[in-house]
């Protein structure tokens, strides 16, 4: 069993450290909290919790919450870090990393220059193969490249995309916008270089705003192929891959809400959807060109991601085996809808 | 003076009332509204008020608000109406104005075939020239044209624009959505060929989601030319036009709420926006590619629109003549911003 700290347990955290309860081959062996809170105490009934340093034990005494040490005791059991702090700390953490000569997982917060390797499993498992420092991209890269590393097997393709962002995660009740919509006005927005530096050579430029709503982020997708290109052809070609799941408006799925409550209604935990979402009935073809809709459970989706980024950087599974064990365990392709 | 009744005085209707009485070739006989409520109260205040029909009398009784009798009463007074009803009784209505050969407006909610006259003072003020029946395009439609047509002096363009939209106006408490993004299913969506049927023979496909807002709608728009263009050169042209005013993030205009901002305290009344909002900071060019961001104050861009179309119609005025003296009476190009 693969040994695996989790550094912090937040929104990703948590997430990946009961995604890892869920493998037989990879362990837990704790997670961080830098505050006392009420996620502090569900984190301590769940897992071993740690704090991040000396400084951070103070504020947990008399809460009744047991500590177990800090980061430096965890890395003492763990052969792996997936660091899962808030955006920027990555590049701090990863020098202590580096001392202790841990491997280490970060998020799409970080920049990519942290790593040099950004990570998608369909698109580029095997750069990972026993690497010490891998980077998972953001959830709506994560969007982005499910969807479009499989219509790279159809020749060049030039990718134009626009992304509404949800505000702020459903926890979070102090950020907005809350009656207003925010553009990106650097264009290209992040997300474009970040596809491409996973998908190298493409050529993607993406816009970005962010409106007022919790739940997802959705992209209006726009391809172009070297030639003209069937709607059936296109869904064939996501079908092999379960990480997409395909609805319809035809069975009223016509919102952000009614996939959240697929999720619920599924039995999935917290009601993740680790798939992304594609309207079925949107994708559309004219000439050479391709439009669809397709929504991002930002919370959720590069869950299975850290997974198959620990097997490719200790060499435990090929990239299939690897993406069929996560995807069985995690469930992912059985989510109950329609046609 | 040109005698024009209002049906009705709703969102578009009380609008285009006001900027009227700002003209002094165009007078406002009355205004019509169908059922008794604050804004009656509002209207009876401003306007002679009249209701649509005979059995719509009985429901203003005992309301204190003064009725000067019904739509066909105002029409005997009217030599044109401008219709601002609720999408889809257009069509019923027509047949009022024909048979009392009376001249009509229409709005963008109504089909383009209604009149097949679809219009934009700035695309086709002529085309309107001594017509009976105009359309006057939506709000999303008329802001796609204003940025859109000046750009087509630089050749055949192609237009690729995604549309997020709000949900409601501001004085609607009823409608959704409130914490989700709607996408609209079926693409294209009505806004593309909307503007084609304005703009000929345009190729241009659209997108479009609604999400939880109130104050504007946004647009991400991506154009291909001919040939490579400079910003510099785009920004000129579309400094031509004044129903087009650019904003910039420098300045701290990052959201559509700045937006209004910027339109309440330039004093103008309802704090409306009658121009299209450009990001001057988004506007990008890659190759022969442009992308920028734009935002349509839903409530009023097209009220300087129904003013030209009236005096298009009764060939008052030359299209520059026309345009000229709505900007000046309507303030238009006068907004207090920065750089």
């Amino acid at each position: 069993m693969l040994k695996v700290g989790i550094n912090a347990y937040g929104t990703i955290g948590k997430r990946v450290a009961d995604a890892i309860t869920k493998q037989d081959d990879i362990e837990v062996v704790g997670v961080v909290k830098a505050h006392p809170n009420y996620m502090s105490y569900v984190a301590s009934k769940r897992f071993k919790l740690f704090v991040p340093n000396n400084s951070a034990l103070k504020s947990f005494e008399n809460t009744g919450i047991k500590i177990e040490g800090t980061l430096e005791n965890l890395m003492d059991d763990s052969e792996l870090i997936v660091d899962s702090t808030p955006e920027g700390l990555g590049e701090e953490y990863k020098k202590i990393y580096e001392r202790r000569k841990k491997k280490a997982i970060f998020q799409g917060g970080e920049d990519h220059e942290l790593t040099n390797l950004s990570f998608n499993a369909y698109a580029n498992y095997k750069e990972a193969w026993g690497k010490d420092f891998v980077r998972v991209v953001s959830c709506n890269t994560t969007g982005l490249i499910r969807t479009l590393n499989p219509l790279t097997e159809f020749g060049n393709i030039k990718v134009r995309a626009n992304l509404v962002r949800r505000a702020t995660d459903p926890d979070d009740y102090s950020k907005g916008p809350i009656n207003s919509i925010v553009p990106e006005l650097k264009i290209p927005s992040h997300h474009g270089p970040d596809v491409a530096s996973v998908i190298k050579g493409l050529d993607i430029q993406t816009m970005a705003v962010k409106v007022p709503t919790t739940l997802m982020h959705l992209h209006f997708v726009n391809v172009t192929f070297p030639s003209e290109t069937k709607v059936e052809d296109i869904i064939s070609k996501w079908k092999e891959y379960r990480r997409i799941a395909f609805v319809s408006g035809k069975d009223g799925v016509k919102s952000t809400s009614q996939l959240m409550d697929i999720g619920r209604e599924s039995g999935r935990e917290r009601s993740d959807l680790f798939e992304i979402m594609l309207w079925k009935d949107s994708v559309s073809v004219k000439g050479k060109e391709l439009f669809y809709y397709q929504a991002v459970h930002q919370e959720s989706d590069v869950v299975p991601e850290n997974i198959d980024a620990i097997r490719s950087m200790f060499q435990l599974k090929d990239k299939q085996d690897s993406i069929d064990k996560t995807d069985k365990t995690l469930r992912i392709g059985e989510l109950v809808y329609g046609r």
